[in-house]
């Protein structure tokens, strides 16, 4: 061992203690005949003290030290005279006797700091570098310990955690799969996992009747601003369950590690938002209840009174801003922009402020008489001071969907998503099918193997749009941090699903004919979940992106900027694989 | 939920409680006006009576039920008469009063019972059913059981488990990668990681001083009998360390689970051998030592005799076999043939009993003085009854291997390999660097990121093949269940590496040179090692194979022939990907 100790472990009951410490130098600093070099390492900050009246030559050596040098120091624990109440170990210092260079270093490209001077591209380049950074690093601790007790709640639940394969078949059916070409099986080739789906439920039918697992997933997708490649997913699965059970294990799960993570005490069941109630209270499946501002239709107040852009509306819907009336025109203005960026699509935006003697005054006061406006306040519920905003469309779902945009916008100019405030609910009853525009067919919402509603089966058949689904999401600070449902576990109705989907016999065979098979031989009831891991370690990090609770994250373009990954093959690998690289223009 | 117990989980105590199970049918016998059902789930099975004279109904529904039919039943828990001693539940049965069938079952292909009558092809085939076996679901609780207190062992001590990521660079250093296309960076490919070894020195670059990580590793091999294309690492590493602290921690952590697993107590510390008196003494690097018959030299006294196949010979050993001397004629020349066998290569096998009177009778008799073969009696420690079994050759390392073949399969024979004994070790100093035949060229024997002996650092140069690894393998039972090394933290000793492993420095720079770079900024002393998952749960489990303590396996052509995969892509994926399949007869 290179160490007597860590770098955050030595307190004044140590003093006098001969002890050992390897680390990188934080900083070097001279004073008078002192040379002070604060050591770092993973627990903490040891400040070491070089004497030069006493011996000059090592004093000598401290002073050509330089940033990130490891270094390894024998010497005394001393007590501090000006004490450092900051740190842990601040009310010591190492008079060092001994001091040996373990690896010098270059200067690093950016400062190893909590404010670090590096840009996001140099510090993804140097992710060995940003990591030595406590912000980096605290994350992934946390990550750890997140994992940890979600492994240890399940465990003691009675769960167990199995790994399925990564190298599986290919479903084109969803996002698109990575490949993996068999080199063992010419021109055949193995897909990474989307999710362990299919074997979570094979399992299932295997009599694993509480299963679990923490595991890397892939999606070729074009990436968004927040997506990886690569992501983890918490996994889970239960036989002999209904809707009910997951929701109490998997809450129980979450205040569990909010609890323990972060202190923080929920007491109260969540909220269960059905999706229809969720969309026109607050225009989201994934809700962010940590304030209010939940949706006012005001289709019977507004309509009829001679404006037409509400009289032909088919929604017209508000939210009330409290205390935001002190609005600037200007601010009304560019929330009107905001709202009429094409990926919103607002036609624009009415607003009215409840005035100090509780009159209202509207941007469209021609049309409305003080008595109306007054009825609408009276809706919101609003009072003097506050600020009500409105829109309306032809489209109800796409109208509130930009009303939630709005709603979100206004919340964070007003400050109200608060990183330390944690709001969960259930969102569940979502559609079992949605309309895709660009397939131009029903899509499953989730997945092929949800449950409709048993109420609902008969619709399968007539109305298929109107059919709700058992699946439900768990929903943290507006985001979704998890979801699942209960499964179809009879391979009739699964047929039926893949018919309607669109599925051929034939092609249903060929991608799901394994599942359908293993449903021949006794299928117990099952439902489950699956957590997005990277999410919800951002969220209880208080962090905005996932990418700095990932070890080794990727780029936008899906590269690896440290390891300098993907990269062309040797052709020797192409041949062995029977592959031609044939790029069209 | 669909139960209020499991079907292991009643008692006596519970009698005359109202209770509702769920599971699988496991068999159904009529007697008299009787039906008893045998209700199965993961935990157990409970005995169901259902009465023709109480209701004759459901009786008759009761026996309509096949093998493996999901039901769910409700009844009261009443004392059985006919009690069962060998399972938990025996003394109860459930007087049955519903039955509902949640799910029929085909019949299935093959038995679910222990000793199934299902050959190897067809339990692959429906692996889901195969699990449903005490036997296989079995393994699979163990493997939870072990990664769980891995997990806590670990965390206990301060380690982090870090995720490093699936997509990475290939290096055609070692073994074959699986590559990935990546479709964002045309013509460009990932790789799957074969274990996260740079990955992880790097994390020791970023001052992550104690990582761990249970991760899915990647090789593409031609697969034998026992090994998986994809393969589980319990991969560690640490800063500050040196190779004692390593072999320390990790001492414990195994004496931890056989402990904890397996009740078995191992105080001593386990016996560190140096690959090169394991060679001498065992023939391997991965000795057996659950029985003795170590290497006895014998060129001194078996040279010089006129035997000329000793004489000429540069090398002449055995192993002495007690109590073997009943060995018949039949049996010493089936031995003789094994060793003869080309995998082998032993030219032939000297043979020598050892009589009730003490004396000497060989199949060299006729070249040896009974004076001579009782010097050799004695350097055997050798004693009535006992039979000598003697090899040779003219180089000396291929004999010892022929040997080591020789002691395993008599130790077969004789019934020593005891699979409810286990018998660590610590083989180290391993050469730095071994020939390749194939590449013609010295090859790492590890990776090329071990760090050489201090001692020997300056034969690097001169006797590259002389120079001693910091290197050390963890064996049990003539198995290597994980092995690691010190790595080198120094970049110039990582270039010379590079350098005599025949890497120009453009192809250096090419592969790892972000590890060498990362080299530049501090890097600090490191070592770790990885254990092999699932080698070590069947040896825990007492397995021959490690196919059983895995869900769903490969076969020997990397198949997964219940998912059947892998397959052909469509044209549209393949476009995505620019790739062409371009088969060569």
């Amino acid at each position: 061992m290179y160490r007597t100790h860590t770098c955050g472990e030595l307190r004044l009951s140590d003093a006098k203690k001969k002890v050992t410490l390897a680390g990188w130098v934080q900083r070097t600093r001279k004073m008078g005949g002192m040379t002070f070099v604060d050591l770092r390492d993973r627990y903490g900050i040891t400040q070491l003290v070089f004497n030069e009246s006493v011996n000059a030559a090592l004093c000598e050596e401290a002073n050509k030290l330089g940033r990130e040098y490891v270094i390894q120091i024998t010497g005394e624990v001393s007590e501090r005279s000006s004490k450092n109440a900051n740190i842990l170990t601040g009310d010591v210092e190492i008079i060092a006797e001994t001091l040996k260079v373990l690896s010098p270093s270059a200067v690093p490209p950016f400062t190893i700091e909590d404010n670090t001077d590096g840009g996001d591209d140099i510090r993804m380049k140097y992710r060995y570098l940003d990591i030595r950074r406590n912000t980096v690093r605290r994350n992934l601790e946390l990550r750890h310990r997140m994992t940890t007790e979600v492994r240890s709640y399940l465990d003691k639940l009675g769960f167990l955690e199995i790994e399925t394969p990564m190298l599986i078949g290919s479903t084109p059916e969803g996002a698109r799969d990575f490949v993996v070409p068999s080199r063992m099986n010419p021109g055949q080739f193995y897909a990474l996992p989307q999710s362990p789906q299919t074997l979570k439920q094979l399992l299932m039918v295997a009599g694993i009747d509480k299963y679990f697992q923490i595991v890397k997933c892939f999606r070729d997708e074009d990436l968004r601003a927040d997506r990886q490649p690569e992501f983890t997913q918490i996994d889970c699965e239960m036989s002999f369950v209904e809707q009910e059970d997951i929701l109490e294990i998997f809450e129980g799960m979450a205040k569990h590690l909010f609890k323990v993570i972060r202190g923080v005490d929920m007491d109260k069941p969540f909220l269960r938002l059905p999706w229809i109630d969720a969309m026109k209270r607050f225009g989201s499946d994934k809700p962010d209840m940590r304030f209010g501002m939940e949706f006012v239709e005001l289709m019977d107040i507004l309509q009829g009174h001679g404006f037409s852009v509400f009289d032909d509306a088919k929604y017209i819907g508000g939210i009330c801003a409290e205390g935001a009336a002190s609005y600037t025109r200007k601010q009304l203005d560019a929330l009107t922009d905001y709202v009429k960026k094409p990926q919103i699509g607002a036609k624009g935006m009415v607003y009215a402020r409840v005035q100090d003697d509780g009159s209202v005054k509207s941007s469209v006061d021609k049309f409305y008489s003080q008595e109306v406006l007054l009825q609408m306040k009276d809706a919101f519920g609003a009072k003097s001071g506050d600020l009500i905003l409105i829109l309306s469309g032809n489209n109800a779902m796409k109208t509130r969907k930009q009303l939630c945009e709005l709603r979100l916008k206004v919340a964070d100019e007003l400050g109200l998503k608060d990183k330390n405030k944690f709001a969960l609910l259930w969102v569940t009853d979502f559609p079992l099918f949605e309309w895709s525009e660009e397939e131009n067919r029903l899509m499953a919402t989730h997945h092929p193997f949800t449950s409709p509603n048993i109420d609902d089966v008969p619709l399968l058949e007539t109305h298929p749009e109107q059919v709700r689904a058992i699946a439900y999401d768990m929903v943290c600070n507006g985001i979704e941090v998890g979801g699942g449902s209960v499964r179809i576990h009879d391979s009739k109705l699964q047929d039926k699903m893949l018919k309607i989907l669109g599925f051929t016999e034939e092609k249903a065979q060929e991608q799901f004919g394994f599942l359908m098979n293993a449903f021949k031989y006794g299928a117990p009831p099952h439902a489950g979940l699956a957590y997005g891991l990277d999410r919800w370690v951002s969220i209880m990090a208080g962090l905005d992106s996932i990418r700095d609770c990932i070890a080794f994250p990727k780029n936008n373009s899906g590269r690896d900027v440290m390891l300098d990954a993907p990269a062309a093959l040797d052709q020797k690998q192409l041949d062995e694989l029977n592959l031609k690289v044939d790029i069209k223009e």
